[in-house]
Protein backbone atom coordinates (compact mmCIF):
# COMPACT_ATOMS: atom_id res chain seq x y z
CA UNK A 1 0.00 0.00 0.00
CA UNK A 2 1.41 3.59 -0.74
CA UNK A 3 2.28 5.79 1.94
CA UNK A 4 -0.53 8.36 0.75
CA UNK A 5 -3.08 5.38 0.79
CA UNK A 6 -2.39 4.68 4.20
CA UNK A 7 -2.28 8.63 5.13
CA UNK A 8 -6.04 8.30 3.73
CA UNK A 9 -6.67 5.43 5.90
CA UNK A 10 -5.87 7.44 8.92
CA UNK A 11 -7.67 10.10 7.97
CA UNK A 12 -10.39 8.14 7.61
CA UNK A 13 -10.03 6.46 10.73
CA UNK A 14 -10.57 9.63 12.33
CA UNK A 15 -13.38 11.18 10.04
CA UNK A 16 -14.88 7.96 10.89
CA UNK A 17 -15.64 8.42 14.56
CA UNK A 18 -15.65 11.97 14.26
CA UNK A 19 -19.42 11.77 15.51
CA UNK A 20 -18.31 8.76 17.80
CA UNK A 21 -18.31 11.25 20.75
CA UNK A 22 -21.19 13.62 20.17
CA UNK A 23 -23.34 10.51 19.85
CA UNK A 24 -21.92 9.20 23.42
CA UNK A 25 -22.39 12.34 25.11
CA UNK A 26 -25.91 13.00 23.97
CA UNK A 27 -26.16 8.81 25.05
CA UNK A 28 -25.34 10.29 28.33
CA UNK A 29 -27.14 13.30 28.61
CA UNK A 30 -30.11 12.86 26.60
CA UNK A 31 -29.88 16.46 26.01
CA UNK A 32 -30.06 18.13 22.45
CA UNK A 33 -31.00 21.21 22.19
CA UNK A 34 -27.95 23.00 21.58
CA UNK A 35 -27.42 20.49 18.79
CA UNK A 36 -28.12 21.52 15.00
CA UNK A 37 -30.76 19.03 12.93
CA UNK A 38 -29.72 20.50 10.04
CA UNK A 39 -26.13 19.48 10.28
CA UNK A 40 -26.73 15.83 10.70
CA UNK A 41 -29.43 16.15 8.03
CA UNK A 42 -26.58 17.57 5.47
CA UNK A 43 -23.95 14.93 6.91
CA UNK A 44 -26.47 11.74 6.09
CA UNK A 45 -26.90 13.52 2.39
CA UNK A 46 -23.61 14.24 1.99
CA UNK A 47 -22.39 11.00 3.15
CA UNK A 48 -24.50 9.02 0.80
CA UNK A 49 -23.08 10.74 -1.76
CA UNK A 50 -19.81 10.33 -0.83
CA UNK A 51 -20.38 6.57 -0.71
CA UNK A 52 -21.06 6.60 -4.42
CA UNK A 53 -18.54 8.36 -5.32
CA UNK A 54 -15.77 6.41 -3.36
CA UNK A 55 -17.05 2.71 -4.52
CA UNK A 56 -16.66 4.48 -8.61
CA UNK A 57 -13.48 6.11 -7.94
CA UNK A 58 -12.80 2.59 -5.93
CA UNK A 59 -11.31 4.46 -2.91
CA UNK A 60 -11.17 2.06 -0.48
CA UNK A 61 -10.60 5.52 2.96
CA UNK A 62 -13.89 7.19 1.09
CA UNK A 63 -16.28 3.86 1.23
CA UNK A 64 -15.66 2.93 4.57
CA UNK A 65 -15.12 6.05 6.41
CA UNK A 66 -18.91 7.45 4.78
CA UNK A 67 -20.44 4.06 6.05
CA UNK A 68 -19.27 4.62 9.59
CA UNK A 69 -20.14 8.03 9.76
CA UNK A 70 -23.39 7.29 7.68
CA UNK A 71 -24.09 5.11 11.17
CA UNK A 72 -23.64 7.84 13.27
CA UNK A 73 -25.10 10.65 11.21
CA UNK A 74 -28.43 8.40 11.40
CA UNK A 75 -27.97 7.55 15.34
CA UNK A 76 -27.70 11.22 15.97
CA UNK A 77 -30.69 12.13 14.09
CA UNK A 78 -32.34 10.30 15.67
CA UNK A 79 -31.64 11.41 19.32
CA UNK A 80 -31.67 15.09 17.93
CA UNK A 81 -35.57 13.94 17.76
CA UNK A 82 -36.00 11.95 21.15
CA UNK A 83 -33.71 14.33 23.27
CA UNK A 84 -33.99 17.66 20.80
CA UNK A 85 -36.99 19.11 22.85
CA UNK A 86 -36.16 22.55 24.94
CA UNK A 87 -37.90 26.04 26.26
CA UNK A 88 -37.02 28.63 24.08
CA UNK A 89 -37.15 32.34 25.62
CA UNK A 90 -38.51 35.19 24.23
CA UNK A 91 -34.80 36.17 22.85
CA UNK A 92 -34.61 32.92 21.15
CA UNK A 93 -32.15 31.71 24.04
CA UNK A 94 -32.28 27.98 24.99
CA UNK A 95 -33.30 27.60 28.23
CA UNK A 96 -33.41 23.92 30.30
CA UNK A 97 -34.78 24.61 33.69
CA UNK A 98 -34.71 22.17 36.22
CA UNK A 99 -35.41 23.00 39.65
CA UNK A 100 -36.48 21.42 43.16
CA UNK A 101 -40.35 21.75 43.61
CA UNK A 102 -40.12 23.91 46.66
CA UNK A 103 -38.21 26.79 44.57
CA UNK A 104 -40.91 27.39 42.37
CA UNK A 105 -42.93 29.82 43.57
CA UNK A 106 -45.02 30.81 40.29
CA UNK B 1 -16.13 17.27 -16.37
CA UNK B 2 -16.95 13.72 -15.90
CA UNK B 3 -20.28 13.01 -14.35
CA UNK B 4 -18.21 11.60 -11.07
CA UNK B 5 -16.36 14.19 -10.26
CA UNK B 6 -19.74 16.17 -10.87
CA UNK B 7 -21.29 14.07 -7.64
CA UNK B 8 -18.29 15.05 -5.85
CA UNK B 9 -18.41 18.21 -6.48
CA UNK B 10 -22.15 18.19 -4.90
CA UNK B 11 -21.27 15.55 -2.19
CA UNK B 12 -18.34 18.05 -1.31
CA UNK B 13 -20.53 21.35 -1.92
CA UNK B 14 -23.01 19.64 0.95
CA UNK B 15 -20.06 18.14 3.01
CA UNK B 16 -18.75 21.69 2.91
CA UNK B 17 -21.10 23.33 4.75
CA UNK B 18 -22.34 20.35 7.09
CA UNK B 19 -21.23 22.46 10.11
CA UNK B 20 -22.79 25.75 8.71
CA UNK B 21 -25.84 25.44 10.41
CA UNK B 22 -24.39 24.19 13.75
CA UNK B 23 -22.13 27.31 13.85
CA UNK B 24 -25.04 29.70 13.00
CA UNK B 25 -27.28 27.92 15.66
CA UNK B 26 -24.72 28.37 18.30
CA UNK B 27 -23.70 32.02 17.34
CA UNK B 28 -27.14 32.77 17.34
CA UNK B 29 -27.89 30.94 21.03
CA UNK B 30 -24.65 31.42 22.50
CA UNK B 31 -25.10 27.85 23.91
CA UNK B 32 -23.01 25.08 23.21
CA UNK B 33 -23.20 22.95 26.36
CA UNK B 34 -24.67 20.09 24.78
CA UNK B 35 -21.82 19.87 21.70
CA UNK B 36 -18.72 17.17 21.82
CA UNK B 37 -15.64 19.05 22.12
CA UNK B 38 -13.76 16.06 20.87
CA UNK B 39 -15.69 15.63 18.13
CA UNK B 40 -14.90 19.18 16.89
CA UNK B 41 -11.00 18.09 17.77
CA UNK B 42 -11.45 15.16 15.66
CA UNK B 43 -13.16 16.87 12.81
CA UNK B 44 -10.09 19.31 12.70
CA UNK B 45 -7.69 16.91 13.17
CA UNK B 46 -8.92 15.02 10.11
CA UNK B 47 -10.15 17.65 7.34
CA UNK B 48 -6.09 18.68 7.71
CA UNK B 49 -4.92 14.60 6.89
CA UNK B 50 -7.72 15.07 3.98
CA UNK B 51 -6.56 18.31 3.22
CA UNK B 52 -2.93 16.22 2.51
CA UNK B 53 -4.64 13.34 0.80
CA UNK B 54 -6.56 15.01 -1.34
CA UNK B 55 -3.71 17.35 -2.62
CA UNK B 56 -1.30 14.57 -3.29
CA UNK B 57 -4.55 12.67 -4.95
CA UNK B 58 -5.21 15.91 -6.91
CA UNK B 59 -8.99 15.59 -6.09
CA UNK B 60 -10.34 19.02 -6.29
CA UNK B 61 -13.78 18.01 -4.01
CA UNK B 62 -11.56 17.11 -1.39
CA UNK B 63 -9.43 19.49 -1.46
CA UNK B 64 -12.43 22.21 -1.28
CA UNK B 65 -14.80 20.63 1.10
CA UNK B 66 -12.17 20.07 3.16
CA UNK B 67 -11.20 23.49 3.18
CA UNK B 68 -14.54 24.99 4.04
CA UNK B 69 -15.03 22.35 7.09
CA UNK B 70 -11.76 23.37 8.28
CA UNK B 71 -12.77 26.87 8.59
CA UNK B 72 -16.37 25.77 10.45
CA UNK B 73 -14.32 23.41 12.68
CA UNK B 74 -12.05 25.94 14.58
CA UNK B 75 -14.55 28.00 14.73
CA UNK B 76 -16.83 25.71 16.39
CA UNK B 77 -13.83 25.06 18.43
CA UNK B 78 -13.70 28.30 19.87
CA UNK B 79 -17.70 28.55 20.06
CA UNK B 80 -17.06 25.70 22.01
CA UNK B 81 -14.33 26.88 24.88
CA UNK B 82 -16.73 30.35 24.76
CA UNK B 83 -20.23 28.88 25.39
CA UNK B 84 -19.87 25.81 26.44
CA UNK B 85 -19.85 26.40 30.11
CA UNK B 86 -23.12 24.43 32.01
CA UNK B 87 -23.65 23.32 35.71
CA UNK B 88 -23.61 19.94 36.14
CA UNK B 89 -26.26 17.80 38.48
CA UNK B 90 -25.15 15.31 40.60
CA UNK B 91 -26.67 12.69 38.37
CA UNK B 92 -23.78 14.02 35.71
CA UNK B 93 -26.94 16.07 33.37
CA UNK B 94 -26.34 19.02 31.82
CA UNK B 95 -28.80 21.72 33.27
CA UNK B 96 -28.66 25.33 32.59
CA UNK B 97 -31.11 27.73 34.63
CA UNK B 98 -32.52 31.05 33.32
CA UNK B 99 -34.99 32.22 35.97
CA UNK B 100 -35.96 36.07 36.53
CA UNK B 101 -34.46 37.31 39.90
CA UNK B 102 -38.28 37.06 41.91
CA UNK B 103 -38.76 33.39 41.22
CA UNK B 104 -35.27 32.64 42.94
CA UNK B 105 -36.25 31.95 46.60
CA UNK B 106 -33.49 30.39 47.76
Amino acid sequence: MELIEILGMVAGSISAITFLPQVIKTWRTKSAADISLLMFTFATISVILWLVYGIVKKSVPIIYTNSLVLVFSVIMLYFKFRYGKSHTTATGGTVKVVLPKEQVTS
